[in-house]
């Protein structure tokens, strides 16, 4: 088959791989039914976080289950299913936790940007639908996968509650996905921080009640003012920048928190900075596995669309043209038919 | 009258200054029953924390009100009253969430170290008792102003629940209220790290179930080995060194949480190592009024003696020798008669 390859900074091909296939008796491999691009694969796009070598890329996919390993127990062929971008044995005591990402087994996903996936720990890590969903239902199927849920993992991180007031740092589809979700566990205020008006509509459509456009001292000044001069209760941070960090900090009443899922490029943090600020943090790779039967429930009950962060869907063979869209910020999150 | 002056490492000294006297009308003035030195008076003792000039000592007290401001309703002369290290007018909206330790108007309370003190915004920062209480339980109500609200506090923003499995990082007079507060808020298992005999036994009488006297890396791999292999839920972190703060860290299972009371000196953490790790964290100066009224209870109802955590009595005049004692560990904590 022909599948997604990153050579090095801008270099990304579509090209002939082996066909993935059983190497332990926990895998299962699937035939994707659509997959997308993630802004974390543009940090090694770009350049700033460096590969050893060419790299598989794609860590995003719903599909159909061709093939199963011997020990795979719950996941049959035929199956559609849902998985993770953290594979996780699902019975670990981290996994019990609702700490998958963290799972004594752990894996990271990859070569999902194909149209076929070997899926390791495939009991643990996937999700099957009772019937199999119609075609308008896969791209919110998919955002399931990753996108929403790591941003609800941001919303849940930072103890977003009913009433709370909330604030996003990060206009990306991880952030929308974080109003979105804020929305959902009944936050009464919304601030979304973005310069650029589609996505200023977007986060509207998934719930924000105020906008911020400024950034910096001048963003943190706005928000302050706001919310009263007090501060957020909850606010995610969605980037993984000093800037960003240092912006949703300080947008953080004292005794709120922060949850961060912008995985960290050159954040630091002071000691005693931190300590005086007094706010609450979590973050991590996401544990979509603890929300995914909710999140794929919402889906299907046509509760929540978020598919619709999903502005350019392209034939996965332009996937080149998937990166250089969000790369340029032409495109907020590219979706890539199979 | 005589107080508590540090003029440079090392010299304390206990030496004529002026009376206190009501500055502002939200003031009191309390003659103290009995004052102490915290563990963080070592901070400027041994040269950590650099003063300007010389700096009037104490900040925990307890004792009865003489003399209160125009503008003071609710505290009256003739009352006895315990007092926060933080002083919090405890009506803006960062102590209507309970985090009195980031009011709007905080002070950090001086000059205690002392027969007579000034606490400014008296009636926010105030709990008076509703008699006049036996001298016996004298050192367990100081305790309650700040040790054991600081030790309190680590344990609620660890997040210990009833079932915890809890670690304690730090065996000085906090990290021990630490234990006390662990095991009055139901945890199942509460480990603390001290290889000192006293320490140990008074952890012991507190509620530790298990010591640990190892350090480092293998001070973490013993913690590993008592949750078989996961982790502590909740990490309480009482020292404030790159090295307990790495430790407590490290003791902590994925999804935990470290609630760090030291206050850092020379602590950084790396953005990327803290979202790979995934633990909540949150710290800060102890909002003590939040728990005064409950802390004060427990006190007069006799279900808790945090005052045995003063090992060694001193009268105020050779408070020189406390310092020194509790800076050569010869001494956990030392109280002063006034």
């Amino acid at each position: 088959m022909k599948a997604t390859v990153l050579y090095g900074p801008g270099d990304v091909r579509y090209e002939s791989v082996d066909d993935p296939k059983i190497i332990r008796p926990t895998d299962a491999i699937i035939k994707l039914s659509a997959t997308c691009i993630c802004g974390s694969d543009l940090w090694p796009y770009r350049g700033l976080q460096p590969k050893d070598g060419p790299a598989h890329m794609g860590h995003e996919y719903c599909g159909v289950v061709i093939e199963v390993g011997s020990a795979v127990r719950t996941i049959r062929p035929g199956q559609f299913v849902v998985g993770s971008f953290c594979l996780s044995d699902n019975t670990c005591p981290h996994c019990k936790f609702g700490f998958q990402s963290s799972c004594e087994q752990r894996e990271f996903m990859s070569g999902a940007q194909a149209p076929y996936a070997r899926v390791a720990l495939a009991d643990g890590t996937l999700v099957a639908t009772r019937e199999m969903p119609g075609r308008d239902l896969i791209p919110h199927l998919l955002a399931t996968s990753d996108v929403l849920g790591t941003g609800w993992y941001a919303a849940d991180a930072a103890n977003v509650k009913q009433g709370s007031v909330v604030a996003v740092v990060g206009d990306g589809a991880v952030g929308l996905m974080g109003v979105l979700a804020a929305k959902e566990m009944g936050a009464e205020r919304i601030i979304a921080m973005s310069r650029h008006k589609t996505r200023q509509n977007l986060a509207r459509e998934f719930g924000a009640t105020d906008i911020v456009v400024e950034r910096g001292l001048e963003g943190i000044a706005r928000v302050k003012e706001l919310t009263r001069g007090v501060g957020a209760d909850s606010v995610l941070e969605c980037v993984g920048t000093q800037e960003a960090m240092s912006q949703a900090l300080e947008c953080t009443r004292p005794g709120g928190t922060i949850g961060y899922v912008g995985v960290p490029h050159g954040v630091t943090f002071d000691g005693q900075a931190l300590f005086f600020g007094q706010r609450r943090m979590l973050g991590g790779p996401a544990p979509v596995r603890r929300f995914l039967p909710d999140l794929m429930d919402r889906v299907l009950n046509g509760r929540i669309q978020p598919g619709k962060v999903f502005d350019l869907t392209l034939p996965i063979d332009q996937v080149a043209e998937g990166y250089k869209a969000m790369d340029q910020r032409r495109a907020i999150k590219t979706m890539l038919t199979v």
